[in-house]
């Protein structure tokens, strides 16, 4: 990953650091609030989420769609809310004109008449690709700190 | 609300997402540190505040201004510091020339001789108006996760 | 500190708002990581390091840097992950050139086989240089909510 941190003052870098970030603030709110086709539009039709909370990666855009609808039901049927407090975005050049964003993610969980609480941190990199002009991403390593990263 | 993310790459979008996000660093900060003159100039004169905290919103800078004070004098009787943690920026065109931003906050409040914890996570939806060239929040909702949201 | 918000739409602010965005989640992750010799890297020769958590000053890269390895030492024999969630970030000019950054971070700890909490939180302001084109802290003081201020 060749850190873009040297050319942080070319308009082209600032402008894709802004737009990762109001990426992510969509990205996540989609997911937040249940809206499984708005967050899975966001990965490429060949996309793998691989995590340490889960011992095969989803391979592909439908399977990560069937992953993310049975969370989304599962948190409605509890009655919680779940939101993903996303920080540390470093943005940087993957491979063939790839970009590679880092992140990391606080999820604060909040069940009906209950206080919100912390419920795991995680880290998490994503490697993006343009298509159309959007950037969705093809590839994402999450890590709960709370889990065995093996 | 029309999302900004296609036309990340102007240059007006980047500068606006990025005077909004030291808006909110300098906003909050002004909230958090009780100095209610600085975090009130940054609504409007007819400003409308409101939260499912709260049966009724708060209508004028004035009102908004009152309960400011309220808060903040009853921080620093009980010796709290209280600190909004704003994340997930989403900045969208409004209707007629308005600025839409939807954010997340966690409050961590912190005792005399205390630990700090979580107090409490809200999301919040502003919609700013430009005069004399400054942002101003003409309308704010904001939804504490552990309330009914109605 | 002369405030950057009224010039936020001049590409140069905008860009050093993100150059220091992206400075920070490199250089937290760089300590989060335990990359002592990355986060060092970040501080000027002569920089002074100052936090109510400590009676006395750090003085000296060097000095940074002993203390930074002995901290990251104690994480790994504690197995320990420790975070730290950035946000509010408010950048302004300093005297002679300078560059000033006020920051929140909430640090979150993750024990083996443990849940991840938060540990602690506190503000932050830097004062920043630019050496050979890269910004360096010369001066940092942190101040921890849950400790008192002097």
């Amino acid at each position: 990953m060749t850190a873009v941190e040297g050319s942080a003052g070319h308009i082209d870098t600032t402008a894709l650091y802004v737009e990762l970030q109001q990426f992510y603030g969509r990205h996540m709110r989609a997911m937040d609030e249940g809206r499984v086709a708005d967050w899975t539009g966001d990965f490429t039709e060949d996309a793998v989420f691989r995590t340490n909370a889960r011992p095969d990666p989803q391979t592909g855009r439908a399977a990560i769609a069937d992953g993310a609808a049975v969370a989304a039901r599962k948190l409605v049927e509890q009655g919680v809310l779940r939101r993903h407090c996303v920080s540390a975005l470093e943005v940087g050049a993957g491979p063939d004109g790839t970009v590679v964003a880092r992140t990391y993610a606080q999820l604060i969980r909040t069940p009906r008449d209950g206080a919100s609480v912390l419920e795991l941190f995680c880290t998490c990199e994503d490697v993006f690709v343009r298509e159309e002009g959007r950037l969705r991403i093809r590839h994402r390593q999450v890590y709960r700190d709370d889990l065995p990263k093996d």
